[in-house]
């Protein structure tokens, strides 16, 4: 039996002796690298976090001590140190989240992903012990990366105004978010971890001041002495203590013994105080740190020891979009673009081989991305600002009324679109075709296949006075889905005469729909399949065609309420085509990891559900004799 | 003539004589004193920038170098010396806009006035200057209260990141957003503007060093000599020298001299710069001056001399939630409240008064009064959110991720939704009934009358798994609107037993569904109007109510896109219920500034218009012999 076996919890953890706990996070390492290859998720942070995270459970009582972990993936050592240590499912149906979970364990609080909320998580959780007159510490882990996102400085400003609340930050400074760290903040932390602002006090002061005889010695040995004041009044205090936070540091976050008492003496001190350490992604494993681009953030399934992909590669809808990038970008030199802290992972890497001075990435920060595209627009460039979908939440109201207000021309490019599964509900990209539905202007495209995503991504960078999105998911570019006609700028992918069914399919759902409309045929229903490839705004020759079916269906990677499937029924209304429209899509709730086919299949977004559910709505009309009626305008045919 | 009528743009005022430029600002101070009176609008903060902006126009050449604006309620003086005398219809239809406007004047840039985004706005503008090859500097002009905001933590950090692109930050320090500004940054920004760092070390320095003899005189006499070397080694740098941007200040921003210099030494540094400006908010008049609560930040039409308001007060939806608040305050200790800076116009100023432990002033920080509400109600209380409604946008992903996939039982209140008028395109509170369609488990009320409201407030605050929001706009709160009857949990405004036309009235929109029942009664056609008080989720009751009728239409004061209509349209497909439905809202636009009534009346949320266009859908339908067709589901009557 390992070591790491016998901790059943953080009470073991504690009763540990000091021999086995040096041989702890060896332990640890060991077991992550080979538990994360069999299944895929977040390796290098968590080799980062070991010792930090047994000296979080050594010096801190959790649950009664409330430990909020930022971007929750890199809680796998927690969740070791709880009693989780079955990581054979990690990330899949009914195996353990890749994020801290509450119905996993009460030592866990904070379940999603997006960064930066564990300080404003951790603000508040103070500020309920005081009202309610509790005791305990909050402690919040955020990572440098994370620092760089607006939320930090919003929460940083609050705990800092409040100097009676016992609250911890431990900043896990690796010098990286995915990629390095940008900006201003990052030269400051790296100021502060080359050498305290006192010790480049002394240092530049022992040069000048030891030549400077007094009384009894040096300048220097007399300041020396007064060091107390002295550093008061003298040494930069640095950007956190500038703002009345109690800084420590910085420390070694791989030496257990130094953290374990900079953790003990923050633990003292009673009021918010930052800790800041020092850590390296992927410690302990070699191809970890020899990983340039990311210190293996997150695999896929892979052999531990060769690190060869167990999972075959197929060309990607990220790279498909990061190669045309390149193109467009010979061609245009005002094209330019925008990442917040994924320049490899949205693909733009080549881009930023090719085009050094035309890439930038603006940290965590996609507020930023958004309004800094809106000026890069009014001074004359375009823009493309590529994201995961689910992160443009965070940037709704600059894209509204930065971008969409002043009409520039802005491309969004969201990947990650709609279900996209082992990450669970945080990464799912399933908000985006319904929130920005009232954005005044805003052009949409689902591009279907790897064909129309390059050919749209040219028709959106081709608009300069409004703002155009194009969103994709996470997958393979599946093969591509020809289209048989066109009806108006629409895409027909299957024509039928009969005056039944017309199936609207959003983006990657054309293969699903097709498959829907061949079961429907085979129970002698007409079923016409459609394209709008650009469902924002919708197209206009939709009501006429609507008006010459019984049924429309909208099938769309997204959530039912206000999606795609609402701007259709909307246009249709406004028409006075009354034409029922059934909506397929996600239902109003947050997705429990799985792959993105099982949570499909468990949503009933699959052919025989659609089929099945359209053939029923038909059906039941027929019984009552009205409903799905015959068609209320003859269009022209 | 006076001088300021001289002014026809920037070129007049660089050529002013030095005796009349000193005049300038009493006259400015004047002018504006008198045409905010006459209309209302923002007046202490422009009060406050006077000189400031006399100097940025002197030392700057716009439109060639880009002077940006945040929340741009301060550019009056700006307008003022760009050509814009104007100001009789200030904020009025057809009047000049209360914010910057590009179709105003070529010196504007950023139109909208969501806070602390123009550092973003400004590094966006330089880097499309720098990748263009163009000349010219950026200015971006924030607040020290908009420096509190996330945004412009993520701007600071990449503005520091680029050493050689000339961007001039100038901070408009009056301590204040509306209200005093919080925080740990306004600590910092107290410190610097008490005595700069270097200043302070040798206060310091002085009393130690100079009691010690060296060779020629004293310690401080050779440190004095080496003060340049000192002062970059020893120095306090203070945060913004800390993230790396040279720091110019405090400044006395009502010293036209000193402003003129600092500006003019910022220009020629030729990187990003800070100048950290002192102003006063309201200054020169002391009535503003005298304003304890906001320094008249922004006011109604009044008596120039007198103050007094020549618009009677009528009691405002925001007081009939502030004193409800005090009263629940007073019956459970677990409810506490946030604001984003913005206590007293949210109605929170007498339970602050009332409870001041248990409310927080967050700086405009939307993003963090969400996150920080999640881990309140996970500590065990129950929070209010008191925002504007066009302001939550800020904080969607928070509330989607951090409040709602946790199930904390938080309550948004949302003040000044739907149309809000004068204010312009982003004060709109128009978007919150679409864009929070999509959040899981999330209740929303749009309370009809202040009895309403306070009966719903109380609903709200009683779920403790699940967030909850209401909204209600600008005006003052207008007569009870009784209920005659119940439908499920829907209040019946006005039966009828005829089976036409079902108005499904939201919140405020119910007298001018009453009135448009009236009028669709005059022409014959019955007409049900029903209140859902509870409009997300779509009572069950809806469907079977719907089913008993020709056609439904939904009435909001929010986008037509994805709205109340939209959810009630995918309830009544999901139950089979094939009636046409008919959305009055607001059509996918910007609204421009008008009375709100004006505003109404110009996009047809008006019962003339309502009951007009129900009729003609109801004859086309009648016409085609389709459309709207008997009812398709025999509800139970």
């Amino acid at each position: 039996m390992t070591i790491l076996e016998t901790i059943k919890g953080p009470h073991d953890l504690k009763a540990l002796p000091e021999a086995d706990l040096a041989r702890l996070p060896g332990e640890i390492r060991e077991f992550l690298v080979h538990a994360v290859a069999r299944t895929g998720g977040h390796l290098g942070p968590n080799l980062g976090v070991v010792e930090l995270t047994v000296a979080l459970h050594r010096v801190f009582d959790s649950p009664t001590d409330r430990i909020v972990w930022d971007t929750g993936h890199q809680s796998y050592v927690h969740k070791l140190l709880t009693g989780r240590q079955d990581f054979s499912k990690l990330r899949g149906k009914g195996g353990l989240s890749g994020y801290p979970c509450r119905e996993e364990s009460e030592h866990d609080i904070v379940e999603n992903s997006h960064a930066s909320t564990a300080l404003g998580w951790a603000d508040g959780l103070a500020k309920a012990r005081r009202v309610r007159g509790e005791d305990g510490h909050v402690v919040a882990v955020i990572g440098d990366g994370a620092l760089t996102g607006g939320m930090a400085w919003e929460a940083l400003n609050n705990i800092a105004a409040a100097k009676d609340r016992p609250l911890i930050i431990v900043v896990n400074d690796n010098e990286r978010s995915y990629a390095p760290t940008i900006g201003g903040l990052a030269h400051h932390l790296a100021a502060l971890r080359t050498t305290d602002g006192y010790e480049r006090m002394l240092a530049w002061g022992k040069d000048v001041l030891q030549r400077t005889p007094v009384v009894g010695g040096t300048v220097y040995d007399a300041l020396h002495g007064a060091k107390k004041g002295f550093k008061d009044a003298f040494a930069p205090q640095g950007l956190f203590e500038d703002l009345g936070l109690k800084y420590l540091g910085p420390i070694d976050g791989h030496d257990l013994g130094a953290v374990d008492s900079a953790l003990r003496r923050a633990k003292r001190f009673g009021g918010p105080v930052l800790v800041h350490c020092l850590t390296e992604k992927g410690r302990g494993y070699a191809p970890a740190l020899d990983h340039e681009e990311d210190h293996f953030h997150s695999v896929g399934v892979m052999d531990p020891l060769t690190c060869a992909p167990l999972t075959p590669a197929a060309p990607s809808w990220t790279s498909v979009f990061g190669d045309e990038m390149v193109r467009i970008g010979e061609e245009r030199e005002d094209v330019v673009a925008l990442t917040a802290a994924m320049l490899h992972p949205v693909g733009l890497g080549r881009f930023a081989e090719r085009f050094p001075d035309r890439v930038w990435d603006v940290g965590i920060a996609e507020q930023h991305a958004a309004v800094c595209a809106a000026g890069l627009a009014t001074g004359g460039l375009h823009p493309v600002v590529a994201v995961y979908a689910t992160f443009l939440n965070r940037a709704f109201d600059q894209l509204l009324m930065d971008v969409a207000l002043h009409r520039c021309g802005v491309t969004f490019v969201l990947d990650r679109a709609g279900v996209t599964g082992t990450d669970g509900p945080s990464h799912n990209g399933m908000w985006d075709l319904s929130v920005l539905q009232v954005v005044p202007g805003l052009r949409i495209a689902a591009p279907r296949d790897a064909g129309q995503l390059r050919a749209q991504l040219r028709e959106a960078v081709a608009v300069d006075d409004a703002p155009t999105l194009l969103r994709f998911p996470k997958e393979a570019a599946g093969p591509e889905v020809p289209a048989v006609g066109r009806a108006g700028a629409m895409d027909v992918l299957r024509a039928d005469d009969r005056p039944e069914v017309l199936l609207v399919s959003v983006g990657v759902m054309a293969p699903v729909c097709l498959r829907a409309a061949e079961l429907l045929e085979a129970r002698g229903i007409g079923c016409t399949v459609v394209d709008p490839r650009w469902v924002k705004p919708v197209d206009p020759e939709l009501a006429p065609l609507a008006a010459r079916h019984r049924l429309v269906a909208v099938v769309e990677d997204n959530s039912r309420a206000a999606g795609v499937g609402s701007a259709v029924a909307l246009a249709l209304g406004d028409a006075e085509v009354d034409v029922p429209v059934r909506r397929f899509g996600i239902p109003e709730q947050f997705l429990a990891h799985a792959k993105r086919a099982e949570v499909l299949a468990d949503i009933g977004l699959t052919p025989v559900e659609i089929a099945g559910r359209i053939g029923a709505s038909l059906a039941a009309a027929e019984r009552s004799g009205a409903g799905p009626t015959a068609p209320s305008v003859q269009g022209e045919s």
